[in-house]
């Protein structure tokens, strides 16, 4: 048996991470994830089943907080509020981690393997989703309808998170993207032909 | 050269869905499928890289289709109904073929190699859609909210499509789940317990 090491996990993580950007995803090994932490590689197996598993540990954590949020909003909530505080608590959650989010991100687009295991996860959560606004009593179709759609919102404005050149919070982000999916829906959201139709043709401002 | 076989690829296809159906997908060799069809498996593979894609050689016509719609769409289109148009044209395509859509989708839920891959065609849709929206002049985040929302209304559509007792349109079924999503943005999806409070007790009008 290992002895009890301090922050063995968040040491595994930050060595995978530097590696992982040093020597690139597919030629980094366990063992050397483990050397550059000062573990031995017991160590992160106690922690990881593999490499991939440094990415995605979170995620089981992630789904269990966006489900309480659904479960403990008010009874009279809308679904598309009991989402939006799901929501809420996933960006609360990450809003800390930008800088990882964004590494992390590079590393998902960049290898299929990453990319399909996101993507699994990102189903279950709005199958989660889905399930625990069932159990607000929310009939089929809207439950997988709104769980489906703030998928849809998170995924975007998680995107847009960490792209932006000037770190925002994520929670804003993520109102901006509702607004906006509430706009496309009502039809608010004016075809591009329409909408340089009515602009006037505004000078701009000069910054300050 | 093997010489030209009417409807080879049709022949495949069925043969492949029957093997899946008597022996299960994983016990299933081209080989077979190939007998069965009474072709070779140099004919097979012209027409299909293994066996998976058999399950998977519509999706980048489903893909072009879609693209043409939204391209298609009148100038003045808002781009919720530029994706409606794209989940129409899905819709022609695969009513005609509910009952394959149906075993399809049992074999994809039964196996994880089917669901990534399947998953991977759902993100890359979505992402083609957004595309073909920004080349209407739909600025982000619009343009992949749109996208992703109308992906989100098509797997809540088809599910209920392919699972519904009754066959009914599959274009019906998106109708239905765009205007739920409508309702439900709109926030005039009340929540369940505000819709009991409203809701008054109606003798249900038996069937004649």
């Amino acid at each position: 048996m290992g002895r009890w090491e301090p922050n063995a996990r968040g040491r595994l993580e930050a060595a995978a991470m530097s590696l992982f950007q040093e020597r690139g995803y597919d030629r980094t090994t366990v063992e050397e994830i483990a050397a550059r932490a000062g573990l031995t590689e017991r160590t992160f197996f106690r922690y990881f089943t593999d490499k991939r598993e440094v990415l995605f540990w979170g995620s089981e954590h992630l789904r269990k907080l966006m489900l309480s949020a659904i479960e403990d909003a008010p009874e009279a909530a809308a679904p598309l509020d009991a989402i939006a505080a799901a929501l809420d608590a996933a960006a609360s959650m990450l809003q800390q981690r930008r800088e990882h989010a964004r590494e992390r991100q590079e590393l998902i687009a960049a290898h299929a393997e990453l990319r399909e295991r996101e993507l699994i996860k990102l189903a279950t959560l709005a199958a989660s989703c889905a399930e625990a606004l069932r159990g607000r009593g929310i009939t089929e179709p809207a439950a997988s309808l709104t769980a489906e759609a703030g998928i849809a919102v998170f995924k975007v404005a998680f995107t847009r998170w960490i792209e932006a050149p000037e770190a925002q919070e994520l929670s804003r982000h993520i109102r901006v993207a509702l607004e906006e999916l509430r706009a496309i829906t009502a039809g608010t959201d004016a075809a591009p032909a329409a909408r340089a139709r009515k602009a006037s043709p505004k000078a701009k401002s000069p910054r300050p």
